[in-house]
């Protein structure tokens, strides 16, 4: 039962005017892979349009389904009603960043911050078919939790009209980071000042249940193994 | 020696029609001590900016002196540049966002994030007295670490000319938060799916010294109390 195998996206993005950095450009990564972690690791991104002339940046969840992001909102929402508005779609740009660890050289000039982030240009459409829409809402919620859409009550009619979801495609990415330690001045080794990196963690507290949780509702395993 | 006393910023920025969300007004909050707050304990910023009339969003160090904000980068940086070449400053748009918990509600519609974070929109102006531009790098180092600037060798000329400062007073300023448990609707309370808030925790590992420390250089106190 041997066919044809699916089409795989090539392993990077192809650079563009847009993602190719003025500086630092070998801090810059097009790798898929890469980007699909930094991406799929963090919870809230920053999300610019432009309104009257002028940038607007608003943190807001979002989930990546293969090739495309979506993001979601009430339908009152400005840029999800300048999304719906845009016939050819809204052009946005999309930033995820982790902040890794703090950088401290023993100069004031080359004191830094180990980062990873992903830079997405492109426009954002109106998602309007049905199955997407839910779909992109159940990635939504098990990109905060896997696992949790199988275990929390479906969104109906009245909440479904209610949500707008964008889709922005993968298709104008890069990804930028900085790793590793001090990067010195030569002449400045000597210098008794110390010098390393100061990494920042991440992680979860114990999850506090709801006073009115229903009797016997035990804590999932999918929050116990977090 | 009673005097007058030094004018005092008022407890509140004012709201605008940029700062008044359309959704979800209660979570506003235009406290400058709260503002100042959020702005205090990030590391890093979002920047947006307009380039050739689509929006660019960057992570970014920032700090915060007073009611401004510094943003530096290297000279040939493109949104330092262009704020360099506009006489009247650029429009920007800074957020800072911290991420608190996961909000886990019994309907996949009222799953939520608590956060906390804080926009700035206005113009950013190129900084160009020597003094203001090293107060500000001082700021922007001492943001990273509080303490750090006075052990550490300071810019010399050559790095503070291939160095560009950005200034941006606060003035049309918002925070927006989420706090607390979640919010069910009432027919869902007795849904046998666990709900609550997974707190999401920030901290520091020990720091790594770099392997080429002048000889006797301990750990400063300032990072052994992190």
């Amino acid at each position: 039962m041997q066919g044809t195998p699916p089409p795989q996206p090539a392993t990077a993005y192809p650079p563009t005017g847009r993602t190719v950095p003025t500086r630092s450009p070998e801090r810059a990564s097009y790798d898929r892979e890469l980007v699909h972690a930094i991406l799929d690791e963090g919870y809230v991104c920053h999300l610019g349009f432009v309104r009257d002339g002028a940038p607007v940046v608003l943190p807001t969840l979002y989930a990546r389904v293969g090739e495309r992001l979506y993001v979601h909102g009430s339908t009152g929402s400005r840029p999800l009603r300048a999304a719906g508005r845009a016939g050819a779609g809204l052009p946005v740009c999309l930033t995820v960043t982790h902040v890794d660890g703090l950088v401290l050289a023993r100069s004031a000039f080359h004191h830094s911050i180990n980062y990873r982030s992903v830079v997405v240009h492109g426009l954002a459409h109106d998602v309007t078919d049905p199955g997407e829409k839910r779909r992109a809402l159940d990635a939504l919620v098990d990109h905060v939790v896997p696992g949790r859409t199988a275990d929390s009550r479906p969104a109906n009619k009245k909440e479904l009209a209610a949500t707008a979801v964008i889709r922005l495609d993968l298709e104008e990415v890069s990804a930028k980071l900085r790793t590793g330690g001090v990067n010195d001045e030569p002449e400045d080794l000597a210098l008794p000042h110390w010098a390393g990196v100061v990494p920042l963690r991440k992680g979860h507290d114990a999850p506090l249940a709801d006073p009115g949780l229903a009797p016997g509702t035990a804590l999932p395993s999918y929050l116990a193994a977090l």
